[in-house]
Parts: structure tokens; sequence; C-alpha cells
């Protein structure tokens, strides 16, 4: 059970979407944030932009946040489930193109710390081909999850076993989004 | 200068007003949400809650954000930048009232991970008068600057030295807010 009492029923309104819900003042630009950062209009897709959110969530050891996006990222990124198992297990060994690997490494620092992004990392990713939205969004998108990570763990939520109800909820967001 | 080409003088534009003006669209539900957490109608002065985002952007050693949200709770709280001072270096002897420094410990238990917070720190919370709405947005502005210091510091911005340009800033945040 949560830490505060969200006044509704956990099972059916788990992790962050409790939350949501119980301050809709935050609620609403937090869900605005994850809209525009993971589904506008954009040169990475929202498969590829989903699996930086799961990379960084499972590096943050978040349960529902990680098994979230990880849905998120496999329905709509060609390789599926595979292909977020191989880039959560080894960033360097995944089949996934030079460049998102090289935007990986930079989400990966920035999830311990912003300052260990280095010249080398942002001069990688340039080398191939990131666009300076593309690592602005990467480093926001990576720094978005250390927030919606803390904030559904810090409050103690309920997150599901099942992955078919992760599931359930990536054809969701992709039907309706996240704007809140 | 910063990671990416802003297209500004970061002089004129530091820390996170550069990033929030190169992208509109993230820029503006990022001061929704501060503007919400920070200065919105709450039980918690806007003086309170920024010394939590000064004490979790101190924790997390962002230079621009540290210097900032003090300024900012310098400039709002009785006591002024002694207070803020004396709970940066030391939360358990510092002068404020018990419920806040409860909400401190939880701040402090989410900068370095949501599952850090314990039923023990949340009871004690409780115990000094702390509401869920106030235990809510405590976790939630503790989780927002681990989010704002790992973007200013992601992508490398410039942070002034002189304490006269926070303290400038803080005068336009008093009357002006956050929103973008």
């Amino acid at each position: 059970m949560a830490h505060i009492d969200l006044g509704m029923d956990e099972t059916e309104f788990p992790g962050i979407t409790g939350p949501l819900r119980f301050r809709p003042e935050t609620g609403k630009p937090l869900g605005e944030l994850a809209e525009v950062l993971l589904r506008g209009p954009h040169s990475l897709t929202p498969g590829e932009r989903e699996l930086i959110a799961a990379y960084v969530s499972g590096l943050n050891d978040c349960k529902f946040c990680c098994a979230s996006h990880s849905a998120f990222a496999a329905a709509q990124l060609d390789g599926g489930a595979a292909v977020v198992d191989e880039v959560r297990a080894d960033v360097d060994s995944a089949p996934i193109s030079a460049k998102l690997r090289a935007l990986l490494h930079i989400a990966g620092a920035v999830q311990v710390d912003g300052r260990k992004v280095s010249t080398e990392m942002i001069e990688g990713a340039r080398a191939e081909g990131a666009t300076d939205v593309e690592i602005h969004d990467t480093v926001l998108i990576a720094a978005a999850f250390c927030m919606y990570n803390r904030y559904v763990d810090g409050l103690g939520t309920f997150a599901p076993d099942s992955p078919e109800q992760y599931a359930k909820s990536a054809q969701r967001i992709i039907e309706s989004g996240y704007r809140f």
C-alpha cells in the first residue's frame, strides 16, 4: 500500500497513475512532459525514446516504470521485447543503431549524475549523426525518468507483477497518450 | 559552454533558462511543474518549499540550481540565508520546525533513491503534523530536482559565480514566477 492515502484502488491505478490522479495540478504538467518527450513530433521514433526511458528506469531499479516503458518500447520497436532485453542487458552488444547506442551512453551518465556527461560522449553521439535536439531530449528523458522513478518509488506505490497488465497499458498509451 | 548550441548568450540565459528557451515544448511543462510545486496554493510556504529544492540541489551538487533556490528560499524565509545555510550544513540542528525537518529527511531519502523512503520516515512526518499532500509534494519536489539538476548539469550549462545575480533572479521569480 502506498505511503499516503491516494483515495483509490491501487490495483486499478498502479504505479504513477494513482499519484497523477491524487494531485491533478502536478499530474497535468507531468503528463504533458511525458507526451512531448516520448510521443511528440521527433526524429527519434516513439519506440527509440521509450527505450531510453526503459533503460534509465532499469538503472534506477524502478519496477513499475521499467516494466511499463519496456512494454511501451517493445510494442513500438522493430525487434520488440528481444531488443529491449538486449539493451537492458548490454547496450554495447545490442542490435541498435550506433546513434541510439551513443545516446543511451549519454542517458546512462545522466542517470548517475548530470556532470558525468563528457564532451567525448557528446562528440561520439554527434559523430553518429545525433542532432542538438536529439542530445537535448536524451538528456531530458534520462533526467525526467530520474524524477518519475523516484516519484513512483518514493510514494511506495503498487507495481503489478503480470506482464499482461503492462502490455495492456502499452495499447492504451499508444492509442491515447500520456496527457492527463 | 553548454554541450549543445542553445542559440543564445549563456551569460544572459544561464543554467536552466537557456534549455527552457531552446526547447519551449518541454520548457512549458517544466515551468508549470515548478510553479505548482513551489508557488501554488499550499500549506507549506513558498520559502519552505524552496528550501526543500535548495537542499536537494545541494545534495546533487548542482551549482546553478542550489545557488538559485538557496537565494529564492532566503528571500522568502524568516531567518533568510542563515537558515538556508544551517539546513544545508545539518538538517538535524537547523532552526526549523519539526515538521519541516521530517519532510527534509524524506526529501534526502528520495534524492538517493525513492525506495529509501521508509514507513518510519512517513510516520515521523505525520506525527509532526504533515498531511498527505505535504508528504506527496515533498517527494515530488525532491524527485523533480533530481530531474532539474541532471538537466542543467547534463547539458553542461553555465552557472554564474556572482551571488548578486542569483539574488536578482530571486526578485524576478517572486514577482513573475516560473511559468514560461
